[in-house]
């Protein structure tokens, strides 16, 4: 495994959060090469953005032993023995315009679990339909997130109106559906870049950087309702 | 004249709207000349999208007895000795998300007053606080407009929110403001053609198409609760 | 259901046109418990934009007892035990620029008469040869449509010629055919957007937002010849 | 001169038309080189895309005694002593969509006249009045010209128009007018290359290419109606 | 046939070339209404841009005796028992830069021939080697083509050069190989619309409108060295 | 004022930040208006985005008696009586790839100031000599920021590289220089974009956007340090 | 082969390199006419770019005979008697930020050796980690590479974090990985053009042409430590 | 100077090029301290990339007596006592294609000179007149140049034509003129990247990056002829 990959042992301690284990683009060869060593060093790893025959891969290797738990509709891999971690931090709001945007929304969650975080969610909150977006907001709200991930794809308009309505920072993040201009998610991701509220945006479907980011801070802060 | 333009005397006859000169572009020899023809048509126009040089040309003919009217601090002119027609159709709904959207909308609003349509105005609603949007919004949907045209730069999200709240069509209209990627309206025009509410559109600072297009609505329709 | 989508049971009362479901990027699963929770509120709707397997699963559910038909060779479902409503009111007119943007112009028509809206229709009406497109006008011109939905791919001319020729509005809606640069409608949009004449523009494809654009347009407004 | 220029005496003997000057991107220094060792040949050119700085250095040395000749309202320059050649071929028709299109249109004219090719022209005649261009295209027609230049900004339709209509063959020349999305020729550009008529197509704003193309074509072919 | 498509019987006589069927886009049910009606009027037509279950169509519809001719390897069909006409006019010189714009070039053949032109061809003569394309030149020149097609993808520099050599107008016809930015054709025909020569571009893999425009131009021309 | 403006008062009390008055786009009497109801309503803004014109403008109003004071060489203003508020909170690290990007940190370090947050900077701390990077980042790390703000032009590495290396968040602040292909900050939003990292990304030159999100990050937070 | 096909047998004489036979968008038919035109004349060369038809195809006509070997896990192939020439020059450096980037790495790999350089690597040396890389670079170092081809997908930083650390220049290669905005190598490309160190770029997935500038390279020069 | 800029004293000894000052973006303030921090440790560098106002700036800083020299028409400046190192290695050869890339390769030639490199020339060799290419290119090839620097802009082909001529390896510097599609540079770039030649590139108006790199190269390597 050492010709083509390099295990990154200290990342988690250097920066707070584990890797992820990106599966797009390696060959199978290469993913199980990856992985074996991985399970070797004793670690568990998410592996992420899995394709078809990469995911067969990973339920035949499963088959044959490898310590393999497949997460978020098959999205996601989780290998190695350690169980999730207990949630003791957060909670990390995840919204979801559209029921289009659910499967990236649940990747998102299964990830900040996977590092022992709290996850509130409220899906199919689109914009046009203000009172239904309002009613949604209220739990999530009273929950006092330290940070949003506000999924949308379309016009994207979502995140920039949570903004104007939350005390706590917000994530944009777009997702690849839509067609016509500005389809696959260009549409959104512009959009976002644009607001008119002062929110923070990750790539079109950028679930899983989304998740680090908020795993991130959240190492490295806690909650200003906790001061008192 | 005849030999760089030609004077489309029945348009409006054939379609129910006027012409409406577009002066960019135009040499201000052939801006002149073409103006020159139609008044001595004894016809009267706007005339739009008027440059530095321009306008100042028109100003000197205006002092050369030539009779033109200055509207919507400069951006259109009217050219011609008729009145606008007393308002008798309408109205036509116009909102603005930002301040910086007002001078586009008051130019939608002179070339729908020219036309003889009634204009109701809501400026600066942007979607970050939407109790403020809905206040704003109580006495233009008490005026029943038979249609609206909304102004939104940035992300461009006013007109889709406004679509999910509104009995009435909504046009959507992109300004041109707003810096990096997506700047200058292009976020603004592809969130609205990706619009989960279904609006139509017209380019990135189209207030003149968007006036026209409403009045040939208008001259084609008339509201349905006039029907009891 | 209500894990991941929120049925909006107001909007047709709050805008004047119903919820359409796009089926697009939604799973299965998803699909299939949304419009099974539609049907269980006693409503009928149509589905848009189904793909393959969506297609599929929708066959196997009718067959399971689920009311559901399909509509413009498929592209549309309707879903529900509601009959569609007698055409009251009307007509849109909509034009196709060739063969290939027919089955687009028949999914707005089915939008359309699923709304009760009476359709007046001309298919392959280019603008190459102008003695045909005004010869195949002339009748719909006479039926006194409220507006004019004009489909085109390629360089997308037909909306601007007919807008020179017609009294009612038009919305130009772009066809995703064609190859190379301004292939698979960019063209065709770009060139709406710049039109000559004032014209309003959905995004490629968008053969359901202009039906539900011309829906809204007819229930807040009725034709002026209706007057006298 | 021959550190920054090498003079193609031989062009024209080998492709039928002569070298054009292209003035942009030259330093007014460079260009006045190259010119004077034009001149010192004997040789009469053209000098195309003047700017500012350049046609007033032009001026400065027409007025030092270099034989300067401005074209097109300053847009073109012919350096040399030569006098135009008598218009023996042709002709070329040259058509213009808007008044904005004819300083470009002329400019084409300019070149074709150098080259001593018969022009017939017709202005102004958009595609969002069919009578009226099929009024202009009445005498063009009867001229039978040989090939067609048509210049178009905005949405460029006219090409396509003019080219389902006429006997020989259409050159598009997109011009750079026009704001928004697909301004400044994009729109224009991007709908020929789609065109559903077989034209071929020159960059935005290449009337110079375009008169070339032309020249070359009547120095290789004579009209058909010769034939009998 | 009526309900999508219009035929156009009278476009060769107006026009000096007959139409060409675009199967891209059409329905297979759609396609073979419209050959039928072509047939039925007893005409002859090619079909243009064949997908494969077109393709098969097409051979099915054979074998049950419809008159469907396959050529240039399938890209294109004959449609009609009228037989290719005599090659009266020409020749038009076909090059192509490299082995992979062969097929393109080949549908640009079939479609002369269809018109009754005559062709001559030279193949794989890019410009990394510039006495190869010399030595492939010079029987070409000496042919006297009226018009020069010329075919490249990648850099598509190859139409420059050839137009800095012959005495005809050169088409730059761009095809859609390569990866990587301006991979599909995007690279040469952005090189095409900027080459410092006077050639005419039509849009990528455009052989067909290529072909079309030649046929137009020999329609309306003959050339030059006949006339001593 | 309230014919173009509404002011939004409770914003800071919505969302924990307060609204910041974007100069670009709006008249100077626009401009104007707003700051003057804002003062009457006793509050202090910053203005951003002043251009020349503006920036004049606030300048004479200084001279007639508004309490105005600019910031970041002119290019913020903060408009009202009171003072900046104590630094509590913090730190926010902000670095800065090159020297041309300082003003723009500048920028958004002055609004940080103004919301009462401490700042620490390091700039010029490029990705092409990584030990002078560990030498400036050494500080940085052990004044313990809850995130980290870092502007990069030309190709946006250094947020990457700084995210591989420390504990916080990072977001990403593309500035906008650069000539040529993915000039003007596009290379480096679009790279921001692609990290392999898990960073937040705000808008080209977005110094105040990413200042009032870390703002409303210190707003909901506080750091984990704190915990022991 | 002579109709679609010129062999450049001189080309290696007059530049240094043999041609390597791309085989994308090639017929299956044509590619082994052109293969079998070479192994008639006695020469060896390299094919390039094969998709699963041709593999097939040559993989059967290997059965049948034809020399044919498989290279970089099928993605060349290397046709004709001859074998690698043994390594004589280099060392060329060849770097791979991540495990998706090898298979593209070793293409070139493959490349050079065929040309008989000698090839040093080190892969999965992302800039997120930046002792990692320094250690993957001392040993790359001390060979004393020529140059370095460096590969790099999502973002591209490596390239220019190598170029600010050797003395050899350093060639940027982006591979076509990523998703969404700046996906599929976009990014990658454009930052390493934005590189804020002297590095030169091939195209997207360019590993061949990378490899043939670091053989031609090396052709025309030897190192500098070779000097003493 | 520390607060926004950190001087690396040990770039040259680390890659073998010294660093340039690129003035792009800097303000005149953090440009003189730059330049005077770096005159103050003995150093002489160049700066490149001067606007207006820098230009002025380093003039009136010449009258006060820094030590300035302006180069390539005042595109460059040298600042500090060094004067340029007698040419010991190269040559390098610089081509350009038109008169207009003259001042971006006389840039290159400055910034070469000034490693102490000698440089060869050859412009306005453009790709149209392939005979004056050769009788260009005939001295250039005997003074056996170890890379080739070539500038071109329009469709970019020069580089391409150039490699397919000679043994060293080509660096393609796209230069930004040109006006319509593909203008500003962009055809060429992407031409050059398209190349069927294996050429490496840099970026639109890369003059110094490109000079850098050949220096890099020249530093760890020295020509094959000198090894008989």
């Amino acid at each position: 495994v050492e010709r083509y990959a390099r295990l990154d042992l200290e990342r988690e301690e250097r920066t707070g959060v584990p890797e992820i284990v990106l599966a797009e683009g390696k060959t199978v060869h290469h993913l199980l090469g990856v992985l074996e060593a991985i399970i070797a060093e004793g670690r568990t790893v998410l592996v992420s953005r899995l394709d078809g025959s990469q995911r067969t891969a990973l339920e035949r290797a499963r088959e044959g032993g490898m310590p393999v738990e497949l997460l978020a509709e098959g999205r996601l891999a989780r290998v190695g023995t350690a169980r999730p971690r207990p949630a003791r931090a957060g909670p990390v709001a995840i919204l979801a315009a559209g029921t289009s945007d659910v499967p990236l929304a649940e990747e998102a969650r299964a990830v900040l679990e996977h590092l022992g975080i709290r996850v509130v969610t409220a899906y199919d909150v689109g914009v046009a339909g203000l009172h239904r977006l309002e009613r949604a907001l209220g739990p999530i709200v009273r929950a006092h997130p330290q940070v949003y991930l506000v999924f949308a794809g379309r016009e994207g308009a979502l995140p920039t109106v949570v903004a104007g309505l939350v005390r706590a920072p917000v994530v944009g993040v777009p997702t690849g559906f839509g067609y016509g201009r500005g389809g696959r998610g260009e549409a959104a991701l512009t959009a976002m870049l644009q607001s008119c509220a002062p929110i923070a945006v990750v790539n079109i479907d950028g679930a899983v950087p989304a998740a680090l980011f908020a795993g991130q801070l959240l190492a490295a802060n806690r909650p200003a309702r906790a001061r008192a």
